[in-house]
């Protein structure tokens, strides 16, 4: 592709949806601008470019924004050539799909749920349909990623299980993943996060700590 | 693609998830044959193909199964060929499929909350959002289908808005989708249903009404 290409990402550091995106795009080998959002004071980048969700991550390829990190990820798969992203095989690309949206219809709303739920029997179940969500996927892992030998879409979203998971459940003092209970996803885990380009986006894990505990623990009981 | 493919589709006549794989099937011109499942007694085909969320619609192409309907609609666009669902050009496909998934995200869970949250306040948020979500619609329709003059992924994924949502508020007997607040999504709807393959796959009105006025009216005030 051409090199005249102006690649924009608003985010913030920290989210697990924008480091999705990132990847993909250092997967791709992209230049791009990085555009720190504040949650608080939405820019107005972001709203005239995300005007119906408000949220980050937007990638602006040439002022042409695209949204939701999915979808972006997808996007930059199909627009730059390089490393792919999802399989070729339309069979496979489409259980990529699948798993991917697995992930997100199923174990993020299941953290949040037992972390956050005000109500204790919501968050016990809340865990409960965590630990089965995990028990299938570690049911799913087969190599060294889930698509393979290399990083694939699959692996971008379920990130989330290896990076932030934990942190999330020391902020909060509940046991939702213990490694032991699912060998080849902490194997996977550590394979993802010694990626050489998922390194270097990952954010550092003790300002994360500190913003999941202001977060989250006024929502459950101390421990 | 040769001939000697076998397709097959397990679903139930009514449902607009089901619907979504039958019409993408039909606009390629895929034989396929219709498995009728039982929701209440669901075979052992669905329970060992859909392990995961046990649910319909799946396709089976020569044993291997495909699920979630969005899924589905785009692993028949790329396994073969004919009209196209999705647009070629990347940033379009992306397009398409933010609006899709917004669909899912957004309009399924409004209608599902008006229409059947016990609680008042709950349904009348809910009816409060899909307004929100179908004025949002109404300004992204710009010609006779959402991606132009044939239809595509979002118009598939969106026909529940123009069949199934004045059926379920009949049903339920609430003002949740007034066709004169939202006259380019009136016409989109009245365009789609006369679509000859789409008028191949909806289902009879009738019985439709009798099952959602016998799903829905216990949970909310008779009227």
């Amino acid at each position: 592709m051409a090199s005249n290409q102006q690649v924009k990402l608003l985010g913030v550091k920290g989210s697990p949806f924008v480091a999705r995106a990132e990847i993909a795009l250092k997967l791709k080998g992209v230049q791009y601008e990085f555009i720190h959002e504040s949650l608080s004071n939405k820019s107005d980048l972001l709203l005239k470019n995300n005007p119906v969700h408000k949220k980050v991550p937007v990638l602006l390829h040439n002022d042409k924004p695209v949204c939701e990190s999915l979808v972006i990820v997808e996007y930059i798969d199909e627009a730059w050539t390089g490393s792919t992203i999802l399989p070729s095989d339309p069979y496979h690309r489409a259980q990529a799909r699948f798993w991917s949206k697995f992930v997100d219809d199923k174990v993020f709303p299941a953290v949040f749920k037992a972390a956050t739920n005000p109500n204790e029997k919501e968050r016990e179940q809340g865990g409960e349909e965590l630990r089965e969500s995990l028990k299938i996927l570690e049911n799913e892992l087969k190599g060294k990623f889930f698509n393979g030998d290399s990083i694939g879409l699959v692996d971008i979203a379920a990130l989330f299980i290896a990076f932030w998971l934990p942190i999330i459940q020391e902020a909060v003092g509940l046991d939702l993943y213990n490694s032991e209970k699912y060998p080849k996803l902490d194997k996977w885990g550590q394979e993802i996060m010694n990626h050489h380009v998922v390194k270097e986006v990952l954010p550092d894990r003790d300002p994360l700590l500190a913003f999941f505990k202001g977060r989250f623990r006024s929502n459950t009981p101390s421990k």
